[in-house]
């Protein structure tokens, strides 16, 4: 898809200016990524309407700026539908969207794209399924619910888009347009690309975290007193809501057990390399980890830079935090990451500073020569 | 083992009254473990001498203030050696060092206690092994090196005590003294209790985070561009060194092996619910993994206490990031812990802000007050 040209207008642009998307957006199901959505269309001047089985999220929603509430009326004018519902919805709000708004392009933003694809074409939507591309933006699915939206939500974010065969050229172009608007860059896969995508850097990751956490789950309170900060990074997304990620994996059942099946043999590998006394082995099995950790895309895109840490003494006040990042932004070394090393009964807190490995021998020294006591 | 009594002296009171340690203490191994060890007992008055097969490494530690140089005159008047080496080598330090200082107790700090214990009673310092008791303090090891090190380390940090049953009272009673100096909070546990705990609560975390990990090595990059926080979370630890992790788990062989076996069996469990479209199994393994994050101690000990996310959008400026962070500290609000999401083409950043649950609204309208934009 070719990005709009940017030429240089003596006249400020309108920003609607060839914009594909001629009518008014409706949005249904406006919890955290729907509103947010609404919010970042409404902010360059679309006509947003919402929709959704709880009135209470609608007027809320309304009320933040997102758009308003849909009517009957509205039906026949509809040119873009967002459905943005739990994921055992979106298959079927999205075939009752193709045929309520004939003339409307509809997307949905659930985390997997098949089985709701799959659903449409079985439906009695079908015929009209070249009106329907699926997307989904990674952002913020922690949190939940149109309070904790925002237009911004998706900016600099990945928005992957997933036509299918039969998906019209112009109803892609049409999603696309949204995915800039709302400041995300498209990635674009094939419904099973993306399945497959998140499946691996997203469900199983997910999953594994909660079989680990699971062994915590129970055991002997003595024991758990030997918990560090590595165990606390594993199981952190194993806290999320149970109902949701029920859901989603179920959503995305064939991807997922094809990669759990994977894992399953690299962990017998490993069992069988631990029980050997294979030393080799085993450290190659670790080496294998290193190398992924450093696949992961790192901050403003590009080769990933190698990244150090730097700890800080910090007394365990608040008003000292402040201070120390005050100090480390006037050393005019950006702070790629931090953490609080936090255990129980520490009268002194270890801050842990990710800074490129070129900057960080200078951010020692600054903070060195501004009192704080340091740790490589 | 019972406290030292706290009475109200007029005079101030010798540090080292009462104090086990009646002599001079040997840290074999400066590293980061044993440099800081050696800091938190000269900071008392200790007499304390250092010996490392790499000399620079002992001058280094000397600089800090850690120490003096190890000589053969010291070797009759030692009364405890600190063993701090690697996993591999633990083992036979400790029994070289029962048989060169007959007079001391002799503690190691390593990550695992069985290994080196069988290996000393089945060595030539056997008949000495009433002088030797294992200790691991729960305390930084993904940094190294003397640099590293700090007095400060161990404070608040849990500090397991592993006794076997040869081991004399007094014995063990100095090496509990040695905890308290450095500040730490002693656990007591069998060696073999100890090595199922951290088989737990790090090396199958370690370990499985290696594994998820391994599956992103040669993935698709395109795949890998929806990559968000939760994935680096999960990961984090496993970029940590192979060569290292290797001799721990390697020292830790049975108890590690056994819990991947049902690490394993719970695998086997999830693929068979996934495949067959159990949601409420599948849900129930999941909420198994939400009460096991429960488990994890909070800070300042005592019950986990409910914590809150809040989210605020930062301009991707540093001076802001010092500027919320005065603003947090204004609020009065004790900041938990803090994640930057950081991800490919922000231009603004979203700080998560982990505060007590109860004072979450709180900290969210002060922040609203002062101009921030905010999500719940």
């Amino acid at each position: 898809m070719p990005d709009e040209p940017a030429g240089r207008d003596p006249q400020p642009r309108d920003p609607r200016a060839g914009d594909p998307v001629t009518g008014p957006v409706l949005v249904v199901g406006v919890g955290l990524i729907g509103t947010s959505a609404a919010l970042g269309l409404a902010a360059v001047g679309h006509d947003v309407l919402l929709r959704d089985r709880v009135p209470e999220n609608v007027r809320t929603a309304s009320g933040l700026g997102a758009g308003r509430a849909a009517t009957e009326a509205d039906d026949p004018d509809v040119v873009l539908v967002v459905v943005a519902v739990p994921p055992d919805l979106v298959g079927r709000v999205v075939s009752e969207a193709l045929l309520r708004h004939p003339q409307a392009v509809v997307t949905d933003v659930g985390s997997v794209k098949e089985a709701p694809l799959r659903e449409v074409l079985a439906g009695p939507a079908a015929a009209h399924a070249e009106r329907y591309v699926g997307s989904h933006p990674m952002a913020g699915s922690e949190r939940s619910g149109p309070l904790a939206a925002s237009a911004s939500l998706f900016e600099g974010r990945p928005w992957a888009i997933t036509p299918h065969p039969r998906s019209a050229p112009d109803a892609v172009e049409l999603v696309e347009s949204v995915v800039r608007v709302c400041g995300a860059t498209p990635v674009w896969l094939t419904p099973g690309e993306h399945d497959r995508a998140v499946a691996r850097t997203s469900h199983v990751p997910h999953l594994a975290s909660g079989l680990v956490a699971g062994l915590l789950d129970g055991a002997p309170e003595q024991h758990l007193t030997l918990s560090g900060q590595g165990l606390r990074d594993v199981t952190r997304i194993a806290a999320g809501a149970p109902g949701l990620y029920g859901q989603i994996v179920a959503g995305n059942a064939e991807a997922v057990v094809e990669l759990l099946g994977d894992l399953r043999a690299q962990l017998d590998v490993l069992i069988a390399t631990v029980s050997a006394g294979d030393r080799a082995g085993l450290e190659e099995i670790l080496q294998r980890g290193v190398r992924g950790t450093r696949a992961i895309p790192a901050k403003h895109g590009g080769p990933p830079r190698p990244m150090r840490s730097v700890w800080v003494s910090v007394p365990d006040h608040q008003g000292e935090l402040a201070r120390l990042f005050g100090d480390a932004v006037a050393s005019g070394v950006n702070i790629e990451d931090i953490r609080i090393d936090h255990d129980p009964g520490r009268p002194v807190g270890l801050v842990e500073l990710v800074v490129d490995e070129l900057r960080a021998e200078h951010l020692l020294t600054s903070l060195e020569e501004r009192g704080w006591v340091t740790h490589r």
